[in-house]
């Protein structure tokens, strides 16, 4: 059940995780750019391209990442991708050999799993604290590993934040073992409180970080486009792979892209997709406090598009829940479809970006009579057995 | 010099391979339909999509193909592609084991043998006569082949049609030993004398071919959409392939192209760009015979967006007279760059879809310098030598 076939699904559905907002998308904006480059530009556009992306909207994407995420680089380490996923998968058959070694947050994110298993890599969960994933343990799990996956500015699906010393540690083995680290920073818009830590891409001085972001979440899933910010001289392997897999990405729409973002939509929608995210959130919160009370357990998330709702701790599996809400048309998915190793509490991701006020909340009532009836199923399984 | 970076070069230079006449592109059309999708479907199409592609496109495509091409499927058989190289790139990645062998056309297609060798799988180049691919020869020199590569409606790059007997013959040994056949046809359309064979894929009773098309010749290469038509018993693995690799190609334009087929500028847009490109042909044709009399043997070819020219016999090497020409502006292969065996003789693969009169006589003009210049030093090589 829980396949990439969860990705199938589309439309605005409670509680779609990844999915933004996109009825307060600045449609008239887009609309107005995509016609005028196309009436412009065709005669640029329409040909090939250069594999590595449409050159304005490399440098755009640099610019952006310096200013807002600390991120060092020049427009000639941008990679356009077919959104992160295919950032993933490229990385992941051109940097790595069969067998090779990969850390991955436990829970974390499934398409880099997907993308590692693929190419044959052997990934090994590493399990997470407070401040992250768990250098230390990994260096005890794997010391060999060639390339570590995290999300350090706000994990996924989690929620915790790197800290500064274990992104130190992080890159220190990396540069002492000549081993990559991929930081998938997607999620890094949408915080709500507090300033985010810059990007750990900017602590590297040794060139042993790939970063890894995407439109998807701001902009709209279906445009797949995303980005690939890559050490100097992983340039040209990366060029020649990407000319194998699929040339390059459509034109038209990158130059849309970049228009948006140095004409100042792209900023001006983060921020108001900021205000809107952090209310329905809360509407999120609010309605599982009342319909769910002492039964999902949830605490505020100051990043994100999802929130991770605690199961009771006496329900030892998710997977009927998680059923019988997708049977009544409830898109979710239980953590542990996230997670390699055993959890100590199960868990459902709630995704709340996409949808409004109403849906959250009709979306929440559907949730807690699926609850109820399952929990009431399990106690008197528990009396049968007994 | 020769790498896939040749296809970096936007814009319509003589004598650049693949590129279509985009000046001849309906443009106002497509900005129409392009608005009106925007306008009405944003919300079905801004969402995460379907792996396999927009089902009406996928649809569009079946019909296309039975009638056009007489192709045997149904639209579940459709795969949407970021163009044929992501097809032949997920085909090789998801059918076959590293080190199994490969049969590929000499000369051939170099996407192909970019993707097949990526992949880790043996290429074995096999010989071609009037008929197409040596299928007996084949046989001799690697009978435990998993998949042949064939261009049969016209042989790439050097335009032979494959023989009924040879397709039956490929298909019987495909069948016999459980292995793939996948079938080129991106050039198909683009037929000018006779009718054409129809699609090997419409003889297959036994599901081993899979047929490989592009959106880029016919409408333009930025648009990065093709078609991958699967046998039923493929289409589960390589949907779950597609996911991994980037999720689904970008909705908005699907929807596009599913209405410009549907609605008949698609066919329509075909039959144009045969009358311009049989003239265009012509004129290349007679500007070798003026302008490279007797060093320079063309022939007329029944379809296709580009000739060989063949070289004098005495001239053992292409390369100079290509880095002669790349140094002065003109885009063009020679016929070694698609071959892995000796040639037999030399040529120059020359695309002439995408540039107009002027172009194509001052491009042979320009050649005509270089090559002339190239046959004296390699006369005075040849002295000094002896």
């Amino acid at each position: 059940v829980f396949s990439p076939s969860v990705y199938k699904a589309p439309g605005q559905q409670a509680f779609q995780l990844g999915q933004p907002a996109i009825d307060a998308f600045p449609h008239a904006i887009w609309h107005r750019l995509l016609s005028r480059r196309y009436r412009c530009s065709w005669q640029e556009l329409f040909g090939y391209q250069d594999a590595f992306g449409y050159p304005p909207l490399r440098a755009a994407i640099a610019a952006y990442l310096g200013v807002a995420r600390g991120v060092q680089c020049s427009p000639d380490q941008v990679i356009i991708t077919a959104g992160s996923q295919q950032g993933l998968d490229l990385l992941a058959r051109t940097l790595l050999q069969p067998d090779d070694a990969v850390w991955m947050e436990d829970p974390g994110y499934g398409g880099a799993r997907w993308a590692f298993q693929r190419a044959g890599l052997r990934v090994v969960p590493v399990p997470l604290d407070h401040a992250g994933l768990d250098v230390s343990a990994a260096q005890n799990l794997a010391p060999d590993a060639r390339l570590a996956f995290v999300t350090p500015s706000h994990q996924f699906p989690l929620g915790m934040t790197m800290s500064l010393e274990r992104r130190l540690a992080l890159l220190a083995w990396a540069t002492d073992r000549q081993s990559w680290i991929v930081e998938d920073d997607c999620n890094s818009e949408y915080r709500y409180a507090g300033r985010p830590l810059p990007a750990l891409q900017g602590l590297d001085t040794s060139g042993r970080v790939l970063y890894l972001g995407t439109f998807s979440n701001i902009l709209f899933p279906a445009l797949r486009l995303g980005y690939l910010v890559v050490p100097s001289a992983l340039v040209d392997t990366l060029m020649t792979a990407r000319r194998v897999v699929d040339l390059h990405a459509p034109a038209l729409e990158q130059a849309v892209v970049a228009d948006f973002i140095v004409q100042g939509h792209f900023v001006r929608h983060i921020r108001r997709m900021r205000t809107l995210y952090t209310h329905r959130q809360t509407v999120l919160r609010t309605a599982i406090g009342r319909y769910l009370p002492g039964i999902l357990e949830v605490h505020p998330d100051p990043a994100g598009m999802h929130l991770v709702a605690w199961l009771p701790p006496q329900l030892a599996e998710s997977e009927p829940i998680v059923q019988a809400a997708h049977a009544i048309g409830l898109e979710l998915l239980p953590l542990s479809w996230f997670s390699v190793g055993p959890l100590r509490r199960q868990g459902l991701v709630l995704g709340y970006a996409a949808i409004d006020d109403d849906q959250i909340i009709e979306g929440v009532r559907t949730l807690s009579r699926v609850v109820e009836r399952t929990l009431k199923d399990s106690r008197q399984n528990v009396l049968r057995d007994a």
